[in-house]
C-alpha cells in the first residue's frame, strides 16, 4: 500500500460506498427534516440498514456480523457525504458503542440475546457510562451495582445517554466493587426492567434526530449472566472501546468538513455579489483553500491511525492527536462554510447550519479536546 | 476622561443598569424559554420596555424620545448581561433599526405616525433591506417601487427581516431610480396594505425569540409621503444608519461574551473531575484567562470607537474594526465557553448553549466581517 487512504477504495469498499449512497439518499435524506424535528430515528431505519449488512461491521460472525472496522468507517462516512449527519450515524450505530464489549466477552447467550438482534437491527443499543456527576472521570462513576444471589441489583442514574430512550438494553457502567476504576462492571440492563426510567429526553444544540436520555435506576435487578466480562474489569473494557468510538467520531469529523468543503465551494460557485461570483474573490478562494488543506490532512492521518489500529498496533496517543485533528479541521470548516453562506448559513433549510450545531458534540463526546490532550501529553511526558 | 469606560459608568448611567437589570430578570429570564419555543417575543414587552423609557434612547425628543446611543449601548448591554440575549435585543430593539433614517429625515407627520408609536411600544418596527438575491451588495437590490400620482407601487421581496412577522410597518429600501446605489430610495410601507405577506417565518440556528421574516411585496401602494428623505437618496440613508447598527451588533457580541466569561467561570468553579475543582486546572485558567482578556480589550475598543462616533468623527473603519473584533472575541469566548461546561455545553438547557447559536449571526448580519475587511482595507489602501 503506498497510501493510507487505498484501503478506504478498495473494489468492495467503492461498491458499499455507492450502496451506501444509495441507502442514503433514498432513506434518509428526504426522511431526516421530519425526524430532527421528531427528535429520534425510527426503528425501521434500523431494519433497512440491517438487510444492507450496515450493522454487522466490526461484530463477530457467530453473532451475524460481517464486514471489520474500516467497512464500519467506510459506511460513516458515505452516509455523512451523501447528505446524512453525525446525529444520523450516532443514533443508527449507537450499537457500536453499546455493543461491542458484550461482543468482545463473547459469552454465546449475551451474543444471542442482545448482539445477533442489534445487528439484525430489531433491537437497540446504548452505552451508559456518563452520569450527572461525572463524565470525563470515568472512574468515579457511582451507580452501584450490588450482587443479591443471583442478580445484581442497580441503584443510581445516567445521562447524555445516545438512543437511550429508544433502546431495549444498554450497556450500564456500574460500581460492583471499591472506589476508584477498579471497581467498575459493566451489565447489560434491559429497559423493560422495574425500576427503569427514562427521566428526561434531552434537548440539545444539534444531533436533533438521535434521541438522548437521562436514565434513572431505581433497584433495578437483572440476572448475573448480564454481567459482561468479569466483575471489576469495566473500565478497562470502557477505555478499550473507546478508542474505537474516537477514530469514529473523527472519522465523522473529516466527512462532515469534506461534506461542508463541498457544500461551501458549490454555493460560492453561484452565489453572486457585486457583479462576481463568490469563488472568484479570492478571500473566499483562499478560505476554501485552507478549508481543503486541513480536511485533507486530517482525513489522511486520521485513516493512517484507523489502520494501524485495527492492524492491533498501540496507537491510543495516535487515536487521541487524529480526534483532534479532526474536530479542529472540521470546528473550523463548518464555521467557515456557515460564513460562505452568509444569511443562509444561520437558517434551518440550509444543510451546512445543520452540520455547524451538529459537529460541535464532537469535541466534547467520546472524550473531550482536554482529555485527548492529557492522553497525548502523558504518552509523550510521563504521568505528572 | 481617564478611560473610554468611564462614559458607561456615570451616575445616571448605573441607575440605568440597575433597572435595566431588574427588567431583565422580572420580565425577560423568566420567559425566555417560552418566546425560544413561541418563536418571538410578546407585544406586551415592548410596552414593557417603553414604560422603562428604553425604547427612546436616541430618538428625538419632539417623538418621544431621550436619551442617547451610549444609553442604548448600556441598556443593549446590561439586558444579556443579566440573562437575556442577543435574540431578545434584535426584536426589541428592531426599531433602533428600522426607525432611525425617519428620525433623521424628521418630516413632522412620519414621525407622529411612526417614530412616536415605536416609542411608546405600541408599534413594531422592521428595516427592510436584504433580498434574496443580494444581501451585502445593497446598491444590487431590484425590489421597486414606481410612483403613480400621489402614491408609490412597490413589488418585490425582501428577506431576513428582524421582527417582519410582527411589525407594523417596514423600512423598505426600493429602486425608485435606475440601477446601482444612486437609484434607491427609503419608503415606509404599513403591513396591513394590500399586496404585503409575510412569505414565510424563517427558521434559524439562534435568535430563537427573534422573528424572522420572508415578505413579499404585490404591487403594495404607499402614499407618496411614505418616502423618508429625499428620492434616491435611500442607499446614504441605510449606509449612515449601518454604523449604529454595527455598533450595536459590537455592544451585543461584547456583553455576551462578558457574560459567557462569568458562566464558564462559575461552572469551573463547581465542577469537579479527577477530585479537582475545573477552575485549579491550568488549562481551564488559561483559557478563561484568554477568554477574559480578548473580552476585556475588545469592550475598551467598542467604547473607544462608540464614544468618537456618538461624537461625531468620520470613524467608519474604526466601527468595522470594532465590530470584528468584538465579533472574533464573542466566537472564541462562547466557543470555550461550552467547552468548559462539557456534556452540558450541548444542552439546550444551559445559557452558553443559547449564546453558542445566538451569537453565530453576528459576524454575518450587519455587514459581515469580510464586508467590515472591506471598509478597513478600503480606509487602509484606498479603492482598488
Ligand atoms: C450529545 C451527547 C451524547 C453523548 C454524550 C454527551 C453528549 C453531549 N455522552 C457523554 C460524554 O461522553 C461526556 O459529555 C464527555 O465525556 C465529557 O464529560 P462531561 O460532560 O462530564 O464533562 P466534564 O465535566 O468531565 O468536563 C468539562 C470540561 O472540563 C474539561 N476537563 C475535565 N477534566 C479536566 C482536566 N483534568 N484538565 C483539564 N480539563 C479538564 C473537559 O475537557 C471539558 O472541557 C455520552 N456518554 C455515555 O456514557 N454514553 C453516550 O451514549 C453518550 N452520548
Ligand atoms: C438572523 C438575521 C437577521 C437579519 C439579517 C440576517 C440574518 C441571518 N439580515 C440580512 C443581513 O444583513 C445579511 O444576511 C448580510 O448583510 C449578508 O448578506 P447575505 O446573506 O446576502 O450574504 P452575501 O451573499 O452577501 O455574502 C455571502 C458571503 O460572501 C462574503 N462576501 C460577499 N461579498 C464579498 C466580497 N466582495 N469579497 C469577499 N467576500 C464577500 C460575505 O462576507 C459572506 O461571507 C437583515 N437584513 C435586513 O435588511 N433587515 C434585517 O432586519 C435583517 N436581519
Amino acid at each position: 500500500m503506498t497510501s493510507a487512504n487505498e484501503l478506504w477504495y478498495t473494489d468492495e469498499r467503492r461498491a458499499l460506498r455507492e450502496a451506501v449512497r444509495g441507502f442514503t439518499r433514498r432513506e434518509i435524506v428526504p426522511n431526516l427534516p421530519a425526524w430532527e424535528e421528531a427528535g429520534e430515528l425510527p426503528r425501521s431505519l434500523h431494519e433497512k440498514a440491517a438487510e444492507l449488512g450496515l450493522l454487522g461491521f466490526d461484530f463477530p460472525e457467530k453473532a451475524g456480523g460481517e464486514g471489520d472496522f474500516i467497512d464500519l468507517m467506510v459506511a460513516n462516512e458515505e452516509i455523512i457525504l451523501a447528505g446524512g449527519s453525525t446525529g444520523v450515524t450516532s443514533a443508527l450505530f449507537s450499537h457500536t458503542i453499546g455493543a461491542p464489549h458484550i461482543a468482545a466477552a463473547g459469552d454465546p447467550w449475551q451474543l444471542d440475546e442482545f448482539v445477533r438482534p442489534v445487528v439484525a437491527g430489531t433491537k437497540i443499543a446504548s452505552l451508559g457510562v456518563t452520569e450527572p456527576g461525572t463524565g470525563s472521570d470515568v472512574g468515579s462513576i457511582t451507580t452501584r451495582a450490588m450482587r443479591d444471589g443471583d442478580e445484581y441489583v442497580i441503584t443510581g442514574g445516567k445521562t447524555f445517554i445516545t438512543s437511550g430512550t429508544r433502546a431495549d438494553f444498554v450497556t450500564v457502567a456500574a460500581r460492583t466493587g471499591g472506589p476508584g476504576h477498579r471497581g467498575v462492571s459493566l451489565l447489560i440492563v434491559e429497559s423493560d426492567r422495574p425500576g427503569f426510567t427514562v427521566a428526561s429526553r434531552l434537548k440539545k444544540m444539534g444531533w436533533l434526530c438521535s434521541d438522548t436520555a437521562e436514565l434513572v435506576f431505581d433497584q433495578v435487578r437483572v440476572p448475573a449472566r448480564n454481567l459482561i466480562g468479569q466483575e471489576n474489569t469495566g473500565f478497562l473494557q470502557i477505555m478499550q472501546r473507546f478508542e474505537s468510538e474516537r477514530l469514529t467520531l473523527a472519522v465523522q469529523a473529516v466527512a462532515t468538513a469534506e461534506r461542508c468543503v463541498g457544500l461551501a465551494k458549490e454555493h460560492a460557485t453561484v452565489r453572486t455579489t457585486f457583479g462576481v461570483p463568490l469563488a472568484e474573490r479570492q478571500v473566499i478562494r483562499h478560505k476554501l483553500a485552507e478549508m481543503q488543506r486541513q480536511t485533507m490532512v486530517a482525513r489522511t492521518y486520521v485513516r493512517d491511525v484507523t489502520a494501524r489500529w485495527a492492524a492491533g498496533e498501540d496507537v491510543g496517543a495516535e487515536v487521541a492527536m487524529a480526534k483532534n485533528t479532526a474536530v479542529a479541521a472540521c470546528d473550523f470548516v463548518v464555521d467557515e462554510a456557515v460564513q460562505i453562506h452568509g444569511g443562509m448559513g444561520y437558517m434551518r433549510e440550509t444543510e451546512v447550519e445543520r452540520h455547524y450545531r451538529d459537529s460541535r458534540i464532537l469535541g466534547i463526546g467520546g472524550g473531550t479536546n482536554e482529555i485527548m490532550n492529557e492522553i497525548i501529553a502523558k504518552r509523550l511526558l510521563g504521568a505528572p
